[in-house]
């Protein structure tokens, strides 16, 4: 949470913060500003006192909507830096930021850097720095267990919140989905077709998608897998575009939008088949699904998250799937890992891969999805099921929205024969 | 022009460059693969060789697709390195990358970075690189004058064929958004009302916007400006989501979308008063109009960009207002520059500052904004009119998107007294 943060700055012996982006689709921004429309902007945190966000003269009214104390860029004089600088862009910017740091009480230590923003010139301005003032160390870390993914790791209840409200919304789209898709018209090829009689595409239903997340106020900076078929067994394939809907076939349907304005997310998968599933794939959706009970039956507090992953992996072993624990880096079977937190990030702490450090535990706060799947490309079958659950901090575990499990979804204008 | 890179590499003494992130949001990246559901990549390209694209193994049929050489990262042996770097992931990334280097050709010599991705990490990562491989210097470049603004500074016909749909895409919705608007009753106290009866707001408005971009394939990654009365006053308000609309008062409504997956942007600004005009707002636009239509007419071939900013500067100088040409940031009066270039970035070169570099220059294949505005937030008042230029390899300017210059919005069910 929010208030860990001085206590994960000295256990990182960081003397302060400086965060570096816009305030949207830059999580750690975000999390300490709140969003908005702070386009260009830094934070310095210094360790045990108040964030400081300096932004644009333009957006200063934009950015005291964060609460957090605000100076405008504008104080520091740019055309006499520019000139000292030698109109050297990179060293004016160093310079400004050792009188950004001095301002904020920062005259040396440790920093530690974070954002989601342009890592060429923020480069260009560390070098200099590092050569105008050595006695501030500028330092990164890796991104899978930084500060701030150790922060953003606890939820606290209005986070909750939120996120649960995005379920709300995502499930709601797949609902409307689903109706959508088991509403057409289908040719005598088993093909779907729209109204006006011309074939359902991939990019079709995504536009659908698109539309009914902006409705209902979510926004999918990150695109959403609808693949049919061949692409359902590439877990990461987001869908052929020019793919036509058929009957019969496996749709790994997998969505994760935000709150409009880059907050939180959700993440969320079901695989249908249309009409009617070949017995293969009935066989191994089934397997799917009862790995998954198994799995969200047996979910426990404070277990790290692995755990559930070595389960997974020797349930699928069993009926001959190739795995993770088997198999190095498997492009068929089981071929990811069962799950990841969720918040300002789609993936984020606590990590369930194999070798994920043993801290990496469903703790109270904690919001994870859950989500094993069978790929079989040359079958041209893939299947995955995935719901997010938050660690209430009663210890009980909560799916933060309900959808129903079917996996063959009857079509109203067409019979099986 | 992609067609430049070499030669611009060449120009910064670059051996090679490396770009971080992934696909969508993350113009360099976009620029040479094309975007797509490539959300973990890394692609290096050697000086006067093709690039190779390093890619999650999950999303190796994506990343195909963009025509490159592809690697995927399973190639290097994660859980060896792993152990090798002692269970450093920033040390392992860095002897990783040595690796990928090693296989494109690249053993040492100056790198240039580029990439809109997480910096911590890749600052970690960086600062193991340079202790492990001494003889490779990777090197930043400040944004704006970065070898990626150079090469994207002229477009191709298929680019701008993109961005011409994306201004009809926009000046679509801003049809729709008046219509919208017009169509509304309007309350005794000349708020205007939605379907059931309850004032209209900024927030209903913007929701409406979000719903038309994603209906006509755009997204809004960077939001909009809906802002009213004083909130107009001050350019970079993105508006009050409370504030309700209101007769006769001046609405700047700015808009900045781009094709869906993270492609190429639009950007458009037309201001408004419902109804009616107060004199002094009225005379404020025809200001800022005839200012637009002097710079419109007057915009040559091969002349710098900042000139027509100083031109701007001297216009509204003569009628009293502050600019930056007499005053250092002011705010209020004209407080911007006259617009920017404008490609997988809302803002990229050329620039229009009175301190841009002489080569910011309306050349051949360049796509800018143009838009002058004047801005009284104490009076309640701002206005800025916006519309996207391309130079023709001819010579001529073409306007990408028409849309009227209507000022007052007539009511279709109010009458003026």
């Amino acid at each position: 949470m929010k208030s860990d943060l001085d206590a994960l700055m000295q256990s990182r012996n960081l003397d302060a913060i400086l965060i570096v982006g816009s305030a949207t689709h830059n999580p750690p921004m975000y999390y300490l500003t709140g969003g908005g429309h702070v386009s260009a902007a830094s934070l310095i945190k210094k360790r045990g006192e108040g964030a400081v966000l300096f932004c644009n003269d333009m957006e200063r009214e934009e950015a005291a909507k964060s609460g957090l104390k605000i100076i405008p860029m504008g104080t520091y004089p740019w055309q006499e830096m520019f000139k000292e600088a030698g109109g050297d862009v990179a060293l004016m910017s160093a310079m400004r930021l050792k009188r950004m740091f001095a301002d904020c009480g920062v005259t040396g230590g440790r920093v530690g850097l974070y954002g989601h923003t342009d890592v060429s010139s923020t480069l260009a301005t560390l070098i200099h720095l590092q050569r105008i003032a050595p006695e501030i160390s500028i330092v990164g870390e890796p991104r899978d267990g930084s500060l701030f993914m150790y922060a953003m790791e606890t939820k606290d209840e209005s986070e909750v919140a939120r996120i649960r409200k995005m379920g709300g919304i995502t499930t709601e789209v797949v609902r409307r989905v689903a109706e959508y898709l088991t509403s057409r018209e289908v040719r005598a090829d088993e093909v779907l077709l729209k109204e006006d009689g011309s074939p359902l595409t991939v990019a079709d239903v995504k536009s659908r998608i698109d539309l009914w997340l902006a409705e209902l106020g979510a926004e999918n900076p990150e695109g959403c897998i609808f693949a049919i078929g061949r692409d359902a067994g590439i877990p990461h394939s987001a869908g052929t575009p020019t793919d036509l809907l058929r009957l019969g076939q496996t749709i790994v349907f997998d969505i994760y939008p935000c709150e409009a304005g880059g907050g939180y997310f959700y993440d969320f998968t079901r695989t249908w088949s249309l009409g009617y599933a070949a017995p293969e794939a009935q066989a191994l959706y089934d397997e799917v699904k009862a790995v998954y009970d198994k799995v969200a039956e047996n979910l426990d507090l404070n277990v790290p998250f692995k755990e559930y992953q070595k389960l997974v992996c020797e349930e699928f072993e069993k009926n001959g799937h190739k795995t993770p624990l088997d198999t190095a880096a498997p492009v068929e079977g089981y071929v990811h890992s069962l799950g990841h937190g969720l918040g300002l990030n789609v993936h984020e702490r606590p990590w369930s891969g194999l070798t994920a450090a043993d801290d990496n535990l469903l703790k109270p706060g904690v919001v994870m999805t859950v989500e094993p799947g069978l790929y079989y490309p040359d079958r041209g079958m893939g299947v995955r099921i995935e719901d997010t659950y938050w660690v209430r901090p009663d210890g009980k575990m909560e799916k933060l929205a309900e959808y129903p499990y079917d996996f063959v979804l009857g079509m109203k204008k067409w019979k099986n024969k």
